[in-house]
């Protein structure tokens, strides 16, 4: 149970966007862009960063739905998820996916552990200012979206099974149903 | 030198906004409803909740710029803002506003930090759940602010004589300056 009254039963933070719709506005149309608005990174990479960031503030809502919803768009790629969550530099993602996620974490710690070498290393490895720059907000938002779900103390189904439909949707409808 | 190329020279997120439009656009309204939206809390205390988490992030630019906002709306009380960063409990502040800091200084270190107790603390003290909502969510969104500021390495003037002008800004026109 939230430790505000909702009027729905909808788990993480789909329930507060429901209720709090003035700020469910900006917020929804921020994931929108970050993860679907025009990028060379893919939907699916960028969801990836969304889930690693979300298992390292341990927001189990949001971990397992954008891992959901990576997985999906993913597809035959899908294992990326769970070997990144677990140990980023093992993982099978490109060298460069590999650079941007070393910033997203350091981002998910605090914005000053960000130094110019990590900024270097992702460019060595082909990221461009626009990539960095995108890694960097999503990262930073997904500290945002994980502090509100945990924050207000909403409730998350506990099996990854029941992320599967609500992935998805995400993957194929994204985060702007209504305009 | 910011870490990654901007067209114009103006600090922390001021840059950023100008120059990655798609994103500033919900950056932006997310700010304006947060912190002057509709609320029983003035734009005044809601500012110094922004300060004070960005202050606890040590991120210069964000804590000084809503400071200047804050010491601007507060008028006489412009100086409830560094009496909160130095220590919320001997502050001027209400009690039910050191409810509220407390939980937004939660939700700074992490969203599951924050407890039923907390929580029944601000409301023992008059805060409704709008209130309690809405202060979960300033100090989450300014963890991604302040994130977003610091990840990517954009200045910040040192003087915090440089903020009033633009703390007044704030104060007077808000986060949206065109539609």
């Amino acid at each position: 149970m939230a430790y505000i009254e909702l009027t729905n039963q909808l788990p993480g933070i789909t329930g507060l966007l429901k209720q709090f719709t003035r700020t469910a506005k900006p917020l929804s149309e921020l994931a929108q862009e970050l993860l679907r608005g025009p990028s060379t990174l893919t939907p699916g990479e960028r969801e990836t960063i969304a889930s690693y960031v979300s298992s390292r503030n341990e927001c189990t809502f949001c971990m397992n739905s954008h891992g959901a919803a990576a997985r999906h768009l993913l597809k035959d790629n899908a294992s990326w998820v769970d070997e990144v969550i677990s140990d980023v530099e093992s993982s099978g993602v490109s060298s460069k996916m590999k650079a941007l996620l070393n910033i997203a974490g350091k981002v998910q710690q605090s914005g000053q552990k960000v130094t110019r070498d990590d900024v270097q290393r992702a460019r060595d490895e082909g990221a461009d200012d626009q990539e960095i720059h995108d890694t960097v907000l999503i990262a930073a938002a997904f500290c945002m979206y994980n502090r509100y779900v945990d924050g207000l103390g909403t409730w998350a189904p506990e099996d990854a099974e029941d992320y599967m439909e609500g992935g998805k949707v995400l993957a194929t409808v994204g985060y702007v149903r209504e305009r």
